[in-house]
């Protein structure tokens, strides 16, 4: 009995996944190992590889950053108007997510949303009349991430507009992120219908107010605790922030109950609040946008601080490469559309939000959040594979975030271009999905992936520095 | 290759662990059935689950409890003061956890917890004067269960203590239980200082006035859509109710702002809510109560209604036996105990709470919640096995609970003491542990098993019931 037991077979299988798949299927034990070249059989780059890997002045550098990251602190600190909090942002420029981008290419839901911005300031009330202020320049457009700032979907965020300010505890840098409106019909998935402007202006007056004054009196809240208890809590902080909407609000209105505003407003943002299972996400964001901040301008270093897009380009920033995006098109997403839509319909991939699985948190930490596969596809037993997938990839661990499910495993965060260009494991993404037509709104959610080439190109720049 | 693989071992084991655990060593797959001889081997215990397993009257009446179990839909609707709502209830008694005892019976922390209530009612200032009036029975004892009550650990509720009322939305049966008052030093664990009854006093009379309202001005709320999200975000709603206490919180608090009442009680009221994520506990265990008492009283039925331990004596309730409990000494639990506590320290187990289990949620749904095991022991594979293993022990699933990790599978709910006593598998309880002496309070929690002999007992009694 034990001898035979002993003959049954384990094999290592390189290559073909179907031999591997006839072992298994006869009852033997075969290990399918997904070989790809390195580099993706390209010279040039297997050889700027070969250059990279084992390399001490960028393994120390990544030590650096991923230190950095790590001990980044970010505190909610309060709430202001962009205009006059946001760095470097003029009063006639509008912030949009993703790499840069001219208005005139813009996708069609990054154009409704800028459009909506104009209609909400006020600068124009018609279509036509804002599309000239565009044209003339009189109104400008720039990337939320060169102004300390991200936005989901559209991103689109005016001077007028209320925004959370993050700080990290060591006041170190700032980081910045608009209110979040709901799922439905919003700014943030192109539409911009007078309810849009009128739910936008009543955040403003209202929401802005209670949100800064609860804020104000409780001294400032810190994110992480709220993220980590969150992933024992079903969410994974990009996708599903049920939980931690209900963790920052269970903070806040103590002390919005203390700020002596009318008894109706206080209400009325509690109720929008509670009624917004994704309010979260937009503070998530800010918060792993300070925390990648603060690994971002390591000489050498090549650690990604930013993966976004903006439903035309997908681009990612590097540590060690200061503020260059290396970008290519944005895939569109092939994932759970909602009744009458299909991939036909979709803008491509599209928003700041990505910001969190650079983070190790969202699609990297999709084993804390097994519900989420109803929304964005696959099984629960997907989302823990994933989350395992990602480990190759990363500089380590997060161990201020850890997963249940993962046997209390830390999140692995910290992407490396050099393992994601070695392993060709394109690091996953949870995403919603905005039609491709201003004004429609989301039509689904799903899983993407960062394209290959973005990787690529920022492993040729990096090659480019003398090794040390 | 293929042949060898095929000659790999195979083999069923029933009995000796060891035997199989050498298979699997050596290469080869075996699966271990833990078998036991039905019924522990008794033979007057045989003879009578043969007279009643595969018996269509019997499983006929199960199919309508357990049908009253499923369609029951219980509904938070108000705050009541104890003495005036709980049916049955007198003036000068006192209700507590599990089946009935004698006052002189009681375990340390059941004693503390009626000196307790006695100092809070005013009916002694000291333990003494309070143990003559149970001496002399002017204040009198009696089981929760008894007064469609239920309530954690000591579970004890006198009369000036406000109750949650919760009814089934049919209006059918109602049911009661009183509010958490956190961890640490409290009523429930047995403890009695000052502090604890000064807590009481302020939930008496600000706690309960700001639920009230609020209840009120919601029109009731449906318990069972808060217990079925919080079982996606890593509640069992047993020893676990961090995101169930936000859920509810969530609802409650635009009410309780509109009630008019002070906004310092309001603020005060959602502060300790807010730090006590057992707050939900007891909501869960009346709801529990609501549903199991639906299905109760069904003649001929196995299906167990209520599962409750008194800190001397587990006792278990049967539909078709009626009021008649089916009790042995209570386990002691060898759970994770508190820093300088030990096995040594605890009290037997105790309190009602076990009625989350009875209907198919705590320890049967810890699949949902794999952070608890850092509260009461194991990993979270553990959590998914023990949720597995009490399907064949019970009646069906209940389609209301599903768990992500479960793949979206229903939680195993609707005890059968046949098949208890069948398969020789004990439900499994989570559970606080309470010290063994009055005053102390908690000192742990764990994973116990509610003890064989109420079923071996139970399925007698249904036996004497002539076979139709």
């Amino acid at each position: 009995m034990t001898d035979n037991a002993q003959q049954s077979l384990s094999v290592i299988n390189v290559g073909l996944a179907s031999f591997a798949d006839t072992i298994n299927e006869t009852g033997g034990t075969a290990v399918h190992v997904d070989w790809r070249p390195p580099a993706g059989g390209d010279v040039n780059v297997a050889r700027a590889l070969a250059g990279l890997v084992n390399n001490e002045r960028i393994d120390s550098a990544n030590r650096t950053a991923f230190e950095n990251y790590l001990t980044a602190q970010p505190i909610l600190k309060g709430i202001g108007r962009a205009g006059d909090v946001i760095p470097g942002m003029g009063e006639r420029m509008i912030l949009h997510s993703g790499p840069p981008i001219n208005w005139d290419n813009v996708c069609g839901p990054v154009y409704g949303a800028i459009i909506g911005a104009i209609l909400f300031e006020g600068w124009a009330d018609n279509e036509n009349t804002g599309k000239e202020l565009l044209r003339s320049g009189e109104v400008t457009i720039a990337p939320c991430h060169h102004h300390a700032t991200v936005g989901p979907m559209a991103g689109i965020t005016s001077p007028s507009m209320p925004v959370w300010m993050v700080s990290d505890a060591d006041g170190g840098n700032q980081a910045f992120t608009n209110l979040n409106e709901g799922l439905g019909k919003v700014l943030r998935f192109g539409a911009n219908s007078p309810e849009v402007i009128e739910r936008l202006r009543w955040m403003q007056d209202t929401l802005a107010n209670v949100l800064g004054a609860a804020i104000s009196s409780s001294g400032g809240i810190d994110i992480k605790t709220i993220m980590a208890q969150a992933l024992y809590m079903g969410d994974e902080v990009h996708n599903r922030n049920a939980a931690s909407t209900g963790l920052l609000l269970k903070q806040l209105v103590p002390h919005a109950l203390r700020t002596g505003l009318p008894a109706d407003d206080v209400a009325q943002a509690i109720e929008f609040i509670s009624g917004n299972d994704h309010f979260f996400l937009n503070v998530s964001m800010a918060a792993c946008k300070s925390m990648l901040d603060a690994a971002h301008n390591v000489p050498n270093s090549s650690m990604v601080t930013a993966m976004a897009r903006n439903g035309v380009e997908f681009g990612i920033r590097v540590s060690g490469c200061g503020d260059q995006w290396f970008t290519t098109l944005a895939p569109v997403v092939d994932g759970l559309y909602f009744p009458s839509y299909s991939i036909d319909d979709a803008a491509p991939d599209l928003g700041d939000s990505a910001i969190t699985e650079t983070a190790g948190l969202g699609g990297f930490a999709m084993a804390a959040a097994p519900a989420i596969v109803q929304f964005v596809g696959g099984t629960p037993a997907d989302a823990i594979r994933r989350s395992r997938e990602m480990q190759p990839i990363t500089i380590g661990r997060n161990t201020a975030f850890t997963i249940p499910a993962l046997d209390f495993g830390a999140t692995a965060a910290g992407i490396d271009v050099r393992k994601v260009v070695d392993t060709g494991i394109q690091p996953i993404i949870n995403t919603g999905i905005a039609h491709k037509d201003a004004g429609v709104g989301q039509i689904g959610a799903g899983i993407t992936r960062a394209p290959m080439a973005c990787f690529t190109q920022a492993l040729m720049k990096l090659s480019e520095t003398p090794t040390g």
